[in-house]
């Protein structure tokens, strides 16, 4: 079964690890996972964009099923997997609206960090300022806050929704990983802390950490500040 | 049932009109409608920020459960009411995985319309420039082309994801509405008109329409030369 999964992904990219995540939890190894380097600009080869027109990672095919969206691709794994491995999805409305709720709002998380990280890559040098780049952190404080209040309020030894690991910790620890090692103080946001060490022991994340953080191990400072 | 829901929106916003029409499309008539101005900053009320601490609409409740990301709601009520009205999500594995393929996606054309619709409130006058803009709007040419595609392929009279309405459509119809809506020409992009001119006659469109549009049907020309 997991054989013909296929999952192109790039090392440290959060909608790509969180797929990986999942296929680990759904003890789905021995997935055909191809690694590509976004330096070489693999992400834009004939071979994905056949099947990816926008040429992004994740790229994901079972069978001659194809999604590219890692939301689909998570939701997809634990509908069609349901009842193996870990269940990512509570069975309980309740419990079901607040994964369905931090899921999708990690991605005001997800956007406010792009915005920074690539933001010589996106902004021509001629529009750049200081200021510019400012309100994008200041943005990202604000957003930082809302996380670190809802950790504060689960408790600690809680996952993003509750008591279970659930595809909402698979989508957001990702996100909270390159926050820390981009220079986020674990001090000034102690709860979302104490969260990523709790996840970061996790089997499928240990098999899953991204390869080039494991040879370079530093953090950068780029969001030290925020 | 619906007596319990509640749904905060504001007119004209495709992430509340995607959760009004499935709202309708589930048989849920009678929830209660909150019609918040945008103008007036109605969104950023104490009511709605004790419940959705970003102020965005839309805001939803159902009981005490609170979902205030428009994909989150939808896959709710779908979810909760599923014998309910029209089925939005196909019980297919591979039908299913279109659905969902589409739905995330359709955020790539949301946030570039909305990048180019909310340039003068989102970036300072003296970072505006006629280079910035015209790179987003350029931006929003390639990923309409991509959809333009989707729509040719699907064929006359196909919704977005197949021969039947989905919650893919509740997503996507109120993105591509608020595109031809802002000047986009018909003319050169004749499937995903084709596909506007099907959806837009839907009982649970027609019964959601912006009411501000309805006030001032003339479309814009923002958009006009994408």
């Amino acid at each position: 079964m997991a054989s013909s999964i296929v999952l192109y992904w790039g090392s440290g990219s959060p909608p790509c690890w969180r797929v990986q995540v999942v296929l680990e939890e759904k003890k789905l190894q021995g997935y055909q996972s191809k690694l590509l380097s976004f330096e070489k600009g693999e992400h834009k080869s004939p071979e994905v964009l056949a099947i990816n027109p926008r040429g992004q990672l994740p790229t994901f095919k079972h069978g001659d099923i194809v999604l590219n969206e890692s939301f689909g691709a998570c939701l997809y794994l634990e509908d069609v997997f349901k009842s193996q491995g870990v269940q990512l999805m509570p069975d309980d409305p309740r419990e079901k609206a607040l994964v369905l709720q931090r899921m999708f709002e990690s991605d005001n998380l997800t956007r406010k960090i792009g915005g920074i990280a690539h933001y010589n890559r996106d902004v021509p040098e001629n529009e750049r300022s200081d200021a510019g780049l400012q309100r994008l952190k200041d943005g990202l404080t604000t957003e930082l806050k809302i996380w670190e209040g809802y950790a504060e309020k689960m408790g600690a030894e809680s996952f993003v929704a509750g008591k279970n690991f659930t595809v909402a910790d698979a989508v957001i620890f990702p996100v909270v990983a390159i926050l820390f090692r981009l220079g986020v103080s674990q001090e000034k946001y102690p709860h979302l802390a104490a969260y990523y060490s709790l996840v970061k022991e996790r089997p499928s994340i240990q098999a899953t950490w991204p390869p080039h953080w494991k040879e370079n191990p530093n953090t950068g400072d780029m969001l030290k500040n925020v």
